[in-house]
């Protein structure tokens, strides 16, 4: 892996004839002058800059309470995804829930059902972790020949936060649960009561009762005052505004375990539970709709995650998949987390279809749409973590690969 | 260190006679009932709840441009500051800035002068890094006899973020930067030129020039669009609306590292350039203005961090200082950022002194304010990383050390 000093030596050699070199030697007439008036005061809770206008997407729809918006990837930084911007698909929208007056109810087969309101929540022991979710129809419009033109659309049902709540486990053990039960439902307290099934190992194992997002209150439309965190599996099943777990025999067979979020497969079966969302990235500079302005230095940017853990590895392709280099991979690379790659580029100016692949600690690598399509066959459009390929023209316009 | 499980064996054994035992068996007649009708649509930038409302402290002042404001740190969690949040401390107000017209110039002792507008600087090779932030002018009410009521008053010039940026060094070679050139002079925008020198040794080291936090552009009150970050060391020196880097071989002796900023020592002579935040700690939970409901189970929770690398361990002493237990620490423990601690604890119901102390990778040990004044004298207040106590009173009311 190249180290920080390889990677500023081939800046340098890389900038000698780049458009760098044409920086101007003088402070531009055009730059702004420094003011010499007091500017604005100390503030109880601070807004982002009048000239930022970054936003989640949202399609043109007449329920925008059943929809879904879209994170701004191509302007991500860093492996953090703003609150503000974090993707959202609801069922039946944002409930209004006053932390005062929810519960979360543990029951079923348990030995000592439970109910707790927040403040006996936040007093439990605790812990912080930075996890991904995404959603598990992510992607879905690369499945076929009508590509997305912007990371925004192809890939913003991805977001990253670092998400603070209880151990389920702890709570599990509190409640004695049963060895008879092997789900759990876990039910939203938005209208629709959105139900996932949840396997009690992994409720053993990593999964966090989370009131923390980022630092602060979870936001409303990420599951105010509850959320579910299911580290590594599919979006939907990290149940917001979560009111009550039913410890069960058998899973639940929701609507959004059934009729949606399953692989149909070529024989008519259809995959079920395929929770984990495997090893994936995808490039998000330079990516559609962005332009280079000319043949010179750039850092191609992007974002890698795993369902199964860490992201060992990123590989960049310049010439559509036929050779590999490797990616710099910003630390500290976190299990079942966002992690940010980087390589020094040079444009030359021609046509180049780039493309990013990730390889986790468990060996996956990253696979084409056309090998996924080869096992699932073409029906299967949810969970695809297949490569996103970006063409850049002769004229420095990128674009989706149609 | 204690592991999880342990951890939860010790949450099973307080909680057995802990209130959470009086939790009730059903769900409460009081709980919200989830709604039913559609909740809110999906939006462009989200905002927090209503129901939340901890906002920076500012102080009451004529001149609140030339002032400082106070994370709220008992509602922290996590590592992560929301950006909303983060501290402020300007010496001339918050200047608005068109980053279409800002630029950067670098010159003084250099092969070639440089200018460079933000969309060249984000062009450049990049990289994202968690990293505290504190004026060494925090916990400066904790060095006399008037110590702050809240964690907010004592602790809350510190913050933490991710910042994405330029390696300062990557830009010094770019220009060239000549070996006479022992100091850089970082000039703000803002309408006083807040200016500060910094080593070059330092700048080689690990800066950052950094126009994201937490994923998105800098906050305005941060520095928008362009911040010099200087991982560790003291809050000021990490320049804001950083416009001018001029290269010198002796520093300015700027206003804020002379008649402010430094430490004055018994003899009346007073240290300068103490730039290294050293290992502090703070618990935030249960800090003072906080109340116990009762005997029973209690997560002591805190942050620690260091300027000097990462944060080794926490220690917790619950009888003001006669003995410690360490705390758990939160992974991962990332060199120069704010590091979670944790204790499971049960209060008894008397009177109680909580402190923490924080041990870095260098092994130096966090010390009280009295070894603190021993070696410094009486009146240098500036970089205080002293214990802080906070007193649990047999009413569970938690107050300052008065």
């Amino acid at each position: 892996m190249p180290t920080p000093d390889s990677s500023r030596r081939k800046f340098l050699a890389l900038t000698a004839t780049s458009a760098l070199a044409a920086c101007s030697k003088q402070e531009s007439e055009t730059a702004q002058e420094a003011p010499s008036r007091l500017g604005a005061p100390v503030s109880a809770y601070g807004g982002r800059s009048p000239h930022e206008n970054a936003t989640r997407l949202r399609p043109s729809t007449p329920t925008p309470e059943e929809a879904s918006s879209l994170t701004p990837l191509a302007d991500s930084q860093g492996i953090i995804t703003p609150s503000a911007l974090h993707f959202e698909r609801h069922h039946s929208g944002v409930p209004d829930i006053d932390p005062d007056k929810h519960q979360l109810t543990l029951h079923g087969l348990v030995e000592r059902p439970l109910t707790f309101s927040m403040s006996e929540l936040e007093r439990l022991p605790s812990a912080s972790l930075i996890y991904f979710v995404e959603c598990s129809g992510n992607s879905r419009s690369e499945w076929g020949s009508n590509k997305a033109s912007t990371v925004q659309v192809s890939h913003g049902m991805a977001s990253c936060s670092e998400w603070t709540g209880v151990p389920l486990k702890l709570l599990l053990a509190e409640a004695g649960i049963k060895p008879e039960a092997k789900w759990l439902i876990c039910e939203g307290g938005d209208a629709c009561r959105m139900s996932r099934s949840l396997p009690v190992e992994k409720a053993l194992d990593d999964c966090l009762v989370a009131y923390g997002q980022n630092g602060e209150a979870i936001r409303p439309e990420q599951g105010y005052p509850l959320r579910l965190i299911v580290p590594g599996w599919e979006g939907n099943i990290n149940v917001k505004w979560l009111r009550r777990i039913k410890a069960v025999a058998e899973p639940a067979m929701a609507r959004d375990e059934t009729a949606k979020y399953t692989d149909l497969l070529e024989d008519g079966k259809a995959r079920q539970f395929t929770f984990a969302m495997e090893a994936k990235s995808v490039i998000t500079y330079p990516s559609g709709g962005q332009s280079l302005s000319g043949p010179g230095f750039y850092e191609v940017r992007g974002l890698a995650w795993s369902g199964r853990g860490r992201i060992e590895k990123v590989e960049i392709s310049t010439d559509g998949g036929e050779t590999w280099q490797a990616a710099e991979v910003q630390e500290p690379r976190l299990p079942k987390a966002f992690t940010r790659f980087r390589m020094p580029w040079r444009w030359e100016g021609g046509e180049v279809a780039l493309i990013a692949r990730a390889i986790d600690d468990t060996g996956y690598i990253q696979p084409t749409v056309e090998e996924l399509i080869a096992v699932r066959g073409k029906h299967s459009d949810y969970h695809n973590n297949g490569q996103k390929l970006w063409k850049v023209g002769a004229d420095g316009k990128v674009t989706e690969n149609a």
